[in-house]
């Protein structure tokens, strides 16, 4: 009998992709495969590099999959041997079918671990201030489906949930909105009560609407507002300011488009982002290896005959570096020659390699690493890194 | 005027250090002063190891901090320039408090940012495998307060939380729970209603007990459960398994001493982790600088004097390369030097620094290198490198 692999069911949370746990991450890197669904931002999916990814829609356009195919699909790659990450948008326990597969897997006896998430509700109290419960207004708050239908054989008591002594969060409730809204008022909850529709919380495009219960159903239709949106009900959305800290960063809404190469770690972006630009980076500049190795090779083999080798940026230094150390060879082949950096971040990633720049020009470009060594050029061999 | 600070109010998560976001520990990594509730996991205090950190005790024993307080010194400590982490157990917006520290921050015009958190709610649903909310079963849950007094202006009303269709989890409600369970039984819910203590959350220590509506005040008074818990009242707490994934990995409950020198990564560790065990990291093995540099500096000056370096451990390595940089020099200095590293952990920290050993001797111990070296040694001036 073969090992099974096991399931993780990932909670993805809202959209923003800082706001997946350190163990969700954990678990998409080391996943042979990825079943998410459509409501999950693809950005989360680069902390799996080597896993198939495959897009389930429960809802909205595309093929609709069954619970029973994606319980099926779960055992059936498990019994594989493959380690599966079921990325589900929020918290998997939210509305998310999590028992269902759960179940199925315990039946085929496939290990599991469920990775808890941010939920969107709470998501909206955080991103647009709305605190959900609060000392003095709101002892509770209660996470309420929008999705069901009329002619369940549980039905939602709208009475009792028109008196809830806090908060009502409906989830997938925008389409449905006339429905449960007009039946919370029927039991006696006031036309009058402030309601906040936050759709796409926390993505760049985040859009909120105030309105009342009384004309939550009219905004959505008007406004033709699709799905996804959480929909906050109660005194506490009277407390949120005008605009919330996401909404007030300098660059909210604002959308830059990084075309340099991609870095492991982007400080620039990291700086946008903080200010609160959506950065999406688009590398049309792309550092690659060269179609052919063999003449930096022969450059690499004869390093000793050069008196310098002037680095013009820092990709030049890492490819330089990983070249010479793929054809065999290591950093004292170095000894014997100096180092020029064009500008301070090449001699930063020369430092990172434990290497030191004998010369940075003051000005950043060849000709001013001539004059920096003129009278030293003289007669000596130099070997140029461009990348 | 100078420049102000930033607040970051961050969820930690319930207590496994795995569950706060990336964005949490992000802000962590940049805090100059961490601000922490007594109930977060201090593992977690080490993603802000650059951080001045203290502890308030809103509850329970040591002294209590009041809400005004705890406002005043976010303010002082931000227009002192600090970026300033507010890191709170679960989720900020879940009974944190955030609006009173928001509104204080906004009065003083302090930018602040809201980093949502897993709930202590559904990290139960998660590791105890209650499904909270349930296609069939519950279509909503309200999270509650089990700490309102009941002199309160606006009383938690009972009739209604008697009544709610779906599941309830009281939050701090442990020591109370004999005043809400007596309540809700009075207002009609009944005493057979299932009922689960959950403990110490997602801690290795997690704590379970079963009981229902009319049994939980006994039960938590005889076996004098003290807080953090988290209460799930519903039928859904009969859908968990007898033991969730959490209880039921191979090594739950165990906890191992690790005892080696932390290591950035340690797969050991990560593999225990894994397997369920609660690994703690307590090195009595610790690598530091030496009292007195000068004789490494010494060596280090003379570096072409040596025939031979012989690395001990992947420790050595490190701190050669790193002290030859300190000092001036770059690893161009190895240039005329052979390498030798006593074992391949060893020799892959030196590849990791573009390195090679150029002997690897095959019984890692300094004996099996001198017979390794034997004949080629003779009159060599060797440089041994231990960590």
């Amino acid at each position: 009998m073969s090992v099974s692999g096991k399931v993780y069911l990932v909670g993805a949370g809202p959209g923003d992709p800082g706001l997946i746990t350190l163990r969700g991450v954990e678990c998409l890197k080391k996943a042979d495969l990825v079943f998410y669904d459509y409501l999950v931002n693809t950005a989360i999916l680069e902390y799996a590099p080597r896993a198939e990814k495959v897009c389930y829609r429960q809802r909205g356009e595309g093929r609709k999959v069954s619970q029973d195919e994606i319980n099926a699909r779960l055992v059936e790659a498990a019994r594989q041997g493959k380690t599966v990450v079921r990325l589900k948008g929020g918290d998997p326990d939210v509305f998310g079918h999590s028992a269902e597969e759960t179940t199925a897997l315990t039946a085929a006896g496939i290990p599991y671990e469920i990775v808890p998430g941010v939920t969107a509700a709470l998501a909206a109290a955080g991103y647009v201030e709305i605190p959900v419960t609060h000392g003095e207004r709101a002892s509770a708050v209660a996470l309420v489906t929008g999705q069901q239908r009329p002619d369940k054989s549980d039905p939602l008591d709208y009475a009792v949930l028109a008196d809830f002594p806090g908060t009502l969060v409906f989830y997938m409730g925008v389409l449905s909105a006339g429905r449960w809204s007009k039946a919370l008022m029927e039991r006696g909850k006031s036309a009058a009560t402030p309601v906040c529709i936050v759709r796409r919380c926390t993505w760049p495009d985040q859009e909120i609407v105030r309105c009342t219960l009384g004309t939550v159903a009219q905004g959505t239709e008007e406004r033709r507002l699709r799905p996804p949106a959480v929909i906050v009900v109660g005194e506490v959305v009277n407390l949120a300011p005008v605009k919330a800290w996401f909404a007030a960063r300098p660059l909210a809404g604002q959308t830059v488009l990084a075309i340099r190469p991609r870095l492991e770690s982007d400080a620039l972006s990291d700086q946008l982002r903080e200010l609160g630009a959506n950065v999406i980076e688009h590398p049309v500049i792309r550092i690659s290896d060269p179609a052919d190795w063999r003449p930096v090779d022969a450059a690499l083999e004869r390093l000793d005959e050069f008196d310098w080798i002037v680095f013009h940026s820092a990709n030049g230094v890492r490819y330089f570096i990983s070249r010479l150390v793929t054809i065999g060879g290591d950093l004292r082949r170095l000894g014997m020659v100096n180092l020029a950096a064009i500008g301070p971040a090449t001699a930063e990633e020369l430092l990172r390699h434990n290497l030191r720049a004998d010369v940075v020009p003051p000005e950043f470009c060849a000709e001013s690493l001539a004059e920096t060594l003129a009278g030293e050029a003289s007669g000596k061999k130099f070997l140029l890194i461009r990348a």
